[in-house]
């Protein structure tokens, strides 16, 4: 059982637009068991769009259009699946009345274009749109002697992803064998990908009935398992069992066992142990500040910080001495320690955390930094009522965006790392 | 004369990963006068690779890959194209020795799989790969009575680009008709694109000859422009005249004339007038410092500030007298006010500004706030020397994300319109 996802506009022929709603399809679609086996994104073109029709059907048993269902000339995606299907069109006057009630709704009179909206396809049976104009439809047919669902939805991601839940999932999961499917994720920090799968691969490969995904990208790599058997609970289990076996090998650089982000791992702890963070952040510019208040409900416990990017403010806000600037240089390990502590200590936080570094793409300032290389970051976390304080050097690649991210990441995977000490 | 672009790799028919380099890809056809008229993304299938490959030879004048151009089973994209075109593959000595030196270089034994990728299509030229081990393949042949160019391009998108530019764009350019084109950008913050789109229509489209694309996302509006003609100057003067029309029109509402971003726009404007800024963020949460000090070289225009997300903060780093917080609540006209002339005094920065408000998901803080609603946020800038402070209540809409996002990005356009006052 294989689909084809089709995206229609011509703006996705652009350098400036992609097709996203299928990333979210093929999410869907995985889960009753169908994999995607071609995309295919093509113009507001009818003899490109009833081609490209044509061979969808020809190659795939479900195949879904997303877009080309709006009002005007341009969206002709009706047209052409009912020219690759052999399917008259008709308007339809339930359709219609619907629109007609829905502008009326909100005191606009209809446009005469928007009619062409309710043209059905011969047998297709209509999927109601609850957030916009265009009806979607579905069709279940026999081409040939194949079986074949060909599924028209809009483009808008609401409108296409609140269409599928209520209209699609159901009918969908009706014509295909029954399934259980369970997933799970486990994210790991700042460790090389060969080194995940050269440790986990003799165990992930004992469980032939697991799909194992690694995914590396941005700081972390992820592990996604997917099992899929009689009941949810015997899929859970293999699952669970893979994922703890794993967890047990990879120990501490697992920092999420169940998909939580790095930034909110950290929160959790914090507020497990009733503490507060706060940061002075140099070369990051406020980047792990961002990261942890885009957290809802982070204000319990990251109490804020200070962006201390000029060497002034270090002492300002952070109680940097500025004999210590001028003797080691603002990227220093004495620096960043007198940055974690000072920042603690002036607001009242249970933990500090200070980064500085050299983010380039220019090299450092002058005196005591204008020797040292870009990517070099130093990452202090001070606890309240301890005296030592752990600094990190760090040596980063890359440009000015990965190096600021890594930083924040290491930031953040150290604070991880600390509050595990002290559980 | 169309295109099609085919990206292979399994992990894109996944809900984890998507083609990108297709961006990229269209962007430079175009720039040759090609449009892409069919995207198509299959995996690592041998023969959905090569039931693809024909399909695209069929109905499209050229036909880029990428992908497959791996050491693996699983790399196909060359035999795909040999079957789909009818050509032979055969082991290139040539390119076999490059491999072998390649790796010698770096003091590596080639693995015997490696020897797949020295294949060549007959009457392929090969393409060099500077980045990495696979070479491209360009062949420009005849299939029926139609001239066909299929390109085979590896999948990592730092050894596509470099291929591209240094062995595609030339013999691509030679093959087509010699085109002169002039490209431009304008870029709006904070004006609704339909408002955009009525007061510009009338003026591009009396250029029918330039092509004007009107793109809207994440707090602002792109004018993009593009003319081809019979030279570079005659494109350009078109281009020009018809921007500087529209920025008439639209006057102080375009922050870009050139393709600029806000953040470089507002560092810039800093730098004219020899002035420095620091932050107070309570909301953003570090955001706005983050945005500016993306930009290299910020350090010096932007100097810091502070996340006074704790309402302590806002008195320890931006002096905030503490009963204004208990009088007004921490998100009010008066300390926004107080935020943006307190950070500006205490980092004796030029011009300082102020940002709160209540970004959701959760309300606002009990006291006053209690009864705020979600979206509501006070932007305010102070200037040096100055003692009126400019105060802007926004309501935004959406969720966290969005809402913190356009806040920083009215905390950009104010003071870059402050900044032009003062010029």
């Amino acid at each position: 059982m294989i689909a084809e996802i089709i995206a229609v506009g011509s703006e996705m022929l652009t350098p400036f637009r992609q097709d996203t709603n299928s990333l979210y399809l093929t999410s869907r679609l995985n889960e009753l068991g169908v994999q995607v086996a071609f995309k295919t994104i093509v113009g507001d073109n009818l003899g490109h769009l009833t081609g490209a029709a044509k061979i969808a059907i020809a190659r795939a048993d479900i195949v879904i259009f997303s877009g080309g269902l709006g009002p005007t000339e341009d969206d002709q995606t009706r047209e052409a699946v009912g020219e690759a299907l052999g399917l008259g069109l008709r308007r339809d006057n339930e359709i219609l009345t619907a629109m007609y009630k829905r502008f009326a709704a909100r005191h606009m009179a209809m446009p005469p274009n928007n009619a062409k909206q309710a043209d059905r396809l011969e047998g297709a049976e209509v999927l109601a749109n609850a957030n916009g104009s265009a009806p979607g439809q579905y069709i279940d047919t026999v081409v040939g002697r194949h079986r074949k669902i060909v599924i028209l939805l809009p483009g808008p991601p609401k409108e296409l992803k609140a269409m599928y839940e209520a209209e699609c999932r159901g009918r969908l999961a009706a014509s295909l064998p029954e399934r259980h499917m369970a997933k799970r994720m486990l994210r790991m920090a700042l460790i090389p990908e060969s080194q995940v799968d050269a440790r986990t691969a003799p165990i992930y490969q004992q469980y032939s009935d697991v799909e194992t995904t690694i995914l590396a990208g941005s700081g972390e790599i992820q592990l996604h398992f997917q099992c899929v058997k009689a009941s949810d609970a015997e899929a859970q289990a293999r699952v669970d069992e893979l994922a703890e076996k794993i967890e047990a090998e990879m120990g501490e650089a697992v920092f999420s066992s169940h998909g939580e982000q790095l930034e909110e791992v950290v929160l959790l702890m914090l507020g497990l142990r009733q503490m507060t963070l706060a940061a002075a952040e140099s070369c990051t510019g406020g980047l792990l500040a961002e990261r942890l208040t885009a957290v809802p409900g982070s204000s319990r416990y990251f109490v804020g910080g200070a962006v201390v990017y000029a060497d002034s403010l270090k002492t300002e806000f952070a109680d940097v001495p500025e004999e210590l600037v001028r003797s080691d240089g603002p990227v220093s390990k004495p620096v960043a320690r007198a940055m974690a502590e000072g920042i603690r200590r002036r607001t009242g936080a249970s933990v500090g955390v200070g980064i500085t570094g050299i983010a380039g793409p220019g090299p450092g300032a002058a005196g005591p930094d204008a020797e040292k290389p870009i990517g070099l970051v130093y990452v202090a976390a001070s606890f309240a009522g301890e005296s030592k304080t752990k600094v990190v050097e760090l040596n980063l690649t890359g440009d000015r965006e990965r190096i600021r991210f890594w930083a924040s990441q290491h930031a953040l995977d150290l604070l991880r790392r600390s509050l595990l000490e002290r559980a």
